[in-house]
Parts: structure tokens; sequence; C-alpha cells
């Protein structure tokens, strides 16, 4: 399963079953039985990106690992003191996720350098395949943590975040996949900026808009932030559920619901008034090691997450997180505690670059629309660390972060082509 | 330590430096560390029933053994063979629990018989103590075994129940305790149902009520019942939390706590028009293996209890339950997946003896308020078998099934006193 996948010579008609072939052998080494898990800084994820390498390799590319301990794969004779175009993906997944959310990039990548490589051409600034590790929060609670540490971006609190609340930290797990621990906790930069000129991503889309549009694909505006806490407690007071009468009772879970239908009151609100905006409650649950069906719960831990393209309806909406909170300790005597909020900014993809994937779009006779991401990306983190960035998506139905990910190979070989001719004309 | 309690004359005076010494040797026996632990059938509920008969006999009166292994304690000369009131109460505890969960109701029966065996007064109708067995579940599963026995009402399932799920049966335990386990497994009535005219028990308070109502002693209404569910799915859609709109969302989540508000709407209405209800949800979450702070919640369980003293509003709130759950399921495009539903019977506790306690209470210049039992209690059982019951509740601080529970001896014999004036007026 892990061999070699051997094709020696490329072209355009190569291209089909290549790309097939690879998403077929990545997902067999990253079955977990309901899906494909690629959990960053471990074995799964660093499975993934030795099969990327082995593929690249096999088609005369080379490949090198940055001091983030993410995959570089160039052409031979880049010259790398050369700014170019960065062409980047994440290979981690988060746990019984899809195939495609993160990998559908590297492949697309990938399949540009191999042809680039196979015809010979070279254009007219470098073209480099950046796999990054570490993009879903799944595990760490941090996104973006393999372009995060590339820019000296990660903190204490995120390096010493431990897995899913209780494994190991963060720093730990990055340390064992060989990153250089002490630059990346000193907040070093790691990757120098004059080596992008440009950073394009291809990716699913994981909503359901390019689909109800029949759009096969779509270019990026930009990406929604969001304001994150990985763990807010409310602590109540537990009891004999047959002997504590409602007014004497602090029950942390119906304080976290009461708390729920406000918020989910606010957001119906602020969406009639035409505001971008999501929230979601992951992750919620009593303490299984304490709770009974017939105990009343005093500790909740839930997971919250707003996310929208505005900076001021973020902190709006957080800000009425922590007023209603208020307003549900006072009423059913329970308290909230805070973790670390983390924060990760909207960002805006580059107009100029737009504008180029729009026109290169009509030329091959592809969709030219413009669509937001709901999703946050590497791309975020590269944009507004000054580079300027752009992103392609393809259509893919039942959303992903799930083992039902669909995205069409059709779709896929369209959003590779304009990628390829987006490399072709880098510099321009 | 386990030497007889040596007290020959008593009068009232005598009662409290007496109830003192008997909780601290009952203490002392039965010390684990933490708390206290007298175990069911074991030896160190065995210890306990010994020391009282000990006790009994050092002060003249009669000890005999039943076939389910109780101790009933009687004045000398009672005639066996005319109907009587019964003061019971039970000599287990729970592992590291408290002093006073059970053994309070013992010690004020002894003290009743004794200075009526010391004052050589004589009840209308005679009065004897019944000291039970196993009246916590903790170790066997199924509650009141003692009393339980006594109707005939164990089932081949309770006595094959094994200790904490791998020891010895609850059968092996009971025979190994000298009790008649073919007549108990062919569910023989035990007690002659003619011996018992009423049944009396007095119970420290297991909730907060009394210490927030500043109550010392209260008289019980009845013994709460319930309907429960030991767990409920609720399942909508995963998905990615920043891409899918909330008008495509089936988010798992936000549904329970809907369908939670819903509940919580109806108790809090419920409670208004004076309806006895409690209602718990003591387990519940987000499926740990799957979910992530970014991923909108597919699938939450949640558990199910309501209690109430009334069996039409059990039934009641039980179909407000599944209605709620139906409009959930509408309005979010969820569904619930019900298990099996559990039902444990409410007792009535009898009206003509409450109206007694009530005015004796007035008498003596006690509490005379009513209130219910949110914990199951061996009254029920009695109740249920038609034998005219009733409780008194002391007050007590910190819960029980702890070892900080906390009764104060002034309280405790505020309650004694009111037993004793009950079991003098027994045929009335």
């Amino acid at each position: 399963m892990n061999g070699p996948v051997a094709v020696r010579t490329v072209d355009t008609a190569d291209m089909r079953p290549l790309a097939e072939r690879l998403f077929e052998e990545l997902r067999l080494l990253s079955a977990d039985g309901a899906g494909v898990t690629r959990e960053c800084y471990a074995d799964s994820e660093a499975r993934a990106l030795d099969f990327f390498r082995t593929v690249a390799e096999s088609h005369g590319l080379i490949c090198t690992v940055d001091r983030a301990s993410n995959l570089m794969v160039t052409l031979p004779g880049d010259d790398l003191s050369k700014p170019g175009l960065i062409i980047g993906s994440h290979a981690d997944s988060v746990p019984h996720g899809g195939n495609y959310d993160g990998a559908a990039g590297i492949v697309a990548g990938l399949l540009c350098l191999i042809r680039l490589q196979a015809q010979a051409v070279t254009p007219e600034r470098p073209v480099r395949l950046l796999a990054l590790r570490g993009e879903e929060s799944a595990f760490y609670g941090r996104a973006n943590t393999g372009s995060r540490a590339l820019f000296g971006l990660l903190t204490a609190n995120d390096l010493n975040a431990r897995r899913q609340g209780n494994g190991r930290t963060l720093a730990e797990a990055m340390a064992s996949a060989a990153a250089d621990i002490d630059a990346i906790t000193q907040g070093e930069p790691l990757l120098s900026k004059g080596l992008a000129s440009a950073y394009l991503e291809l990716h699913i889309e994981q909503g359901p808009v390019m689909v109800a549009r029949n759009l096969p694909t779509a270019i990026v505006s930009g990406i929604r932030g969001n304001l994150r806490h990985r763990r807010i407690v409310c602590r109540g007071e537990a009891g004999h559920s047959g002997t504590v009468p409602r007014w004497l009772r602090r029950d942390a879970l119906f304080a976290v619901s009461d708390l729920m239908m406000r918020l989910d009151e606010h957001w119906s609100r602020l969406l009639e008034r035409g505001i971008d905006l999501v929230v979601t409650i992951g992750e919620c649950g009593t303490d299984a090691s304490r709770h009974a069906m017939s105990r009343i719960p005093g500790e909740v831990y839930f997971s919250f997450e707003v996310r929208s393209q505005s900076y001021e309806t973020l902190e709006g909406f957080y800000e009425l997180l922590h007023s209603e909170c208020r307003a549900v300790a006072d009423q059913r005597h329970v308290t909230f505690e805070f973790d670390e909020r983390i924060y990760a900014e909207p960002a805006r993809m580059e107009p100029a670059l737009i504008e180029r994937l729009k026109s290169l779009s009509a030329g091959l006779g592809l969709a030219t629309e413009v669509l937001p991401s709901g999703a946050g990306h590497d791309a975020a983190v590269f944009a507004n660390a000054g580079i300027p960035s752009a992103m392609i998506f393809v259509r893919n139905r039942n959303g992903s972060h799930n083992p039902d990910e669909d995205m069409a190979l059709d779709d896929f070989l369209q959003g590779v082509e304009l990628m390829y001719a987006f490399a072709l004309t880098a510099g321009s």
C-alpha cells in the first residue's frame, strides 16, 4: 500500500488516473474504519507526508523539510533565494474526517509540479509546494499550527495546550516530529518572507453553496475569522436528583442550555440584519467520572466558537457571550470559567490575484464566481503575514470534517487546470 | 468498643446522653477511615444489628430476627398476634457514607421503646421496632431488599444481581446472613400484614430544604416515584462549523438545549401550580470520540429523570417530554431515540397519619410543615403494600451518602419526641 506510485512520464492526459491513484493510496494509508485520521504531529500525518515525498521524488522533484517540519517540494534547480509562488495546503485531518480536506490542495500542487517537471516548462517565477502540518484545531485547539510556526505566531499557551485536554502538549508533539521547538517557542520566523511572492491554496468548499449554485470551481474573496474557547466550565452544585427542589438547585447543565438558547436568539436576530455569523458549541458534556442519572450535574464543560468575516461582529458576539454568561450565572447561581481566548483574524484575499484567477477562469471556460470562505485556512495566516494570497475552491458535497466528503474528480481537475495556469503566469 | 451500653434507668432527661453515646459507639464500630460503611448482608451491617440488640436487651427489651434476617425489637409481654405500630428504619449504609442515614431511625425507635419500658407506659397499641437490612442500592443495585423480602417482592433478577456487578449474588449474601432464601426466592410474604397496623419511619432529610427553611423536623407527604431513561440520543447532522449556515444546520446540541429549556419552562409553570416535580438531566454529552470545537455536533446523548409523588404528574410530564421532542425534531431537523423507560412507583403517606403528626407537632411546639421525600425509603414499600405509613424528617446538612452528613442532636431529639408522642397514641 505504501510503495511508490510508479509513473515516469506525465502529460495532461495522465493527470486524471494519477490524481485518482494518489487519493486512493492516501485514503488507504489514513483509513480509520469510519473515515480517515491524519493526526497533526503524529504517525498518521507523517505517513501522509512520507507518501507525498515518495510520489514527488519518484517524479524527479526535490523534497526538503522546514524547521516547523512542513514538507517543501520544489523543481530541480529551483533557486531558493528568489521569491516564488507557494502552493500550500495541509496534510492533517480531523479525527474520522474525509480524504479531501487539505489533501486535495497538496495533490493539486503535486500534479502541477509533476506536470511542470515532465513538460520541462519553466514558469516565470519559481513554483513551490508546501505541505503543511497541523491546520486542524481538533487535537490541540489552535488551528494553522504549521503555518503559524513559520511566522513565529505560536504562543506559549498554544504550545502548552494538551492533546484533547489531557494528553501530551503541542510542543512535545511538534518536537517529536523533529520541529525546531526552541526557535518556535521563541517566536522566530522560520520562513523567509522573501521566499514567497504569493501564496495559492486549492481547497474543497466545506459548505453547501457551490453545490446549490452549480459551481465546479470558485475563487475565494476572504476567510472568516473566529473567536474561540476550547473549554469553558460551568460550575454549579452537584446534588441528589430527588431531594433538591428547583429553587435550591445550581444545575450546571440547565445553565449551559439556557446560555445556548440566549446565544441562539441573538444569532437569529443578527442574521435577520444581514450580518455574517455562525455559532457552534462543538463539544459539551457532564463530567463522565462523576455524573449519574440521579445526580444533579455540578459541572459542565463546553467549547465555544463564533465565526465571521467581520472583526466587529466577532468582538460584538463575544461580548454577548460574556454578558449572557453573567446573566445566567446570576439567575441560576452558577459560575463560568474561561480558558484562554483564541482569536483567528479574518483575512482578505489579494484583489489583484482574485482578478487574475477570474480572468484565467474565463479563459479556461470555468466559473468566475467569487465566494467567501466560512472555514479558516492557512491562506489566512499567509495573507495576514503580508503575503499576497488567493484560494481556489472546488465543489464538494456533504461538507467536510466527516467521512462523506464528496469531491468529483472532474471538478478537482478543473481546479488543477486553473492552478496550473496561475502557476505558469506567477510573475505576471 | 462493642460492650453493652450500661444504662439501667431512663427518663426523658437521659435521652440526650444516651442518643449521643449510641451514635458515637455506632460510628466507631462502622468507621472505614473516611466515613462509615455498613454493607448489607455483610459483617459491618451485622455488627450494627448486634449492637442494637445488645443495647435493647440491656434495657429489658425483647429481640427476634425475622426470616429476612431483619431485627425486631419489642416490649416484654407484646402479644405478636395483635396489630401494632412498626417503627422501622435501616441498619445499612452506602460505602463511605454517613452515620445517620438509616441509623437515626433505628436509634429513635430504640429510644422510644427504652423510654416506654423505663416509664412502664403501655401504649394503646403494641409498638415494635424493625431494624431493616439492605435499604441502600449501592452494593446490589436493588434498593429496599430487607423490606421487599418481607412482602415477597424480590425478583430473580434482584436476587441474582452480583455485588458491585461481579461479586457474590444478593441471594448468596442473604443466605449467609441466615435469611430464608428459599421462601424469599419463591416470593413468600414473610411479614404477617396483621402484625402491622401502621408503619412509621424517622429519617434525616437528604436534601437542603429544611436547612433553607429552618425546620428542625418535618412530616413527609409522600415519597417520589420516578420515570427515567438511561440514554436518549438526539441525532442531527455533523458538519464544519464555519461553512454551514444556520438555516441548513441540524445541530444536535442546540436541539437538546432547546428541549431542556422547554422542559424547564413547563417545570417552572407546574411548580407555580403547586405540583410536586423535579427534573434532572444528569448525564449529557457530545460524542467524545467524534466531537471537535469546529464541528457541528451530529449526535448528543442524555439521560432523563422526572420525580414526583404523583403518578399522574410523572405520566403527564413524560408526555410533555415526548411532545417537546417532536416539536424540537420538527423545528431543528433532528431525531430522538429512546431506550427502555424505567418506572419506580411513587408512594403516598397516609393522610390520617400525616394529620396526626401535624397535630402532635403543634402540641409539642414543633414545626408542622409537610414536605415530599425526594429519595426512596422503606416506608414506600410498606405504603405500597397497603400498610398506612408515615415519615418524620430531621434536618440535616450536606445531603446524605457521604461522610459529611450533619444532623444536630437537638433536632434529632425533637424528632424522637414526636415519634414518642405518636407511639403513645398509636391506636387513636
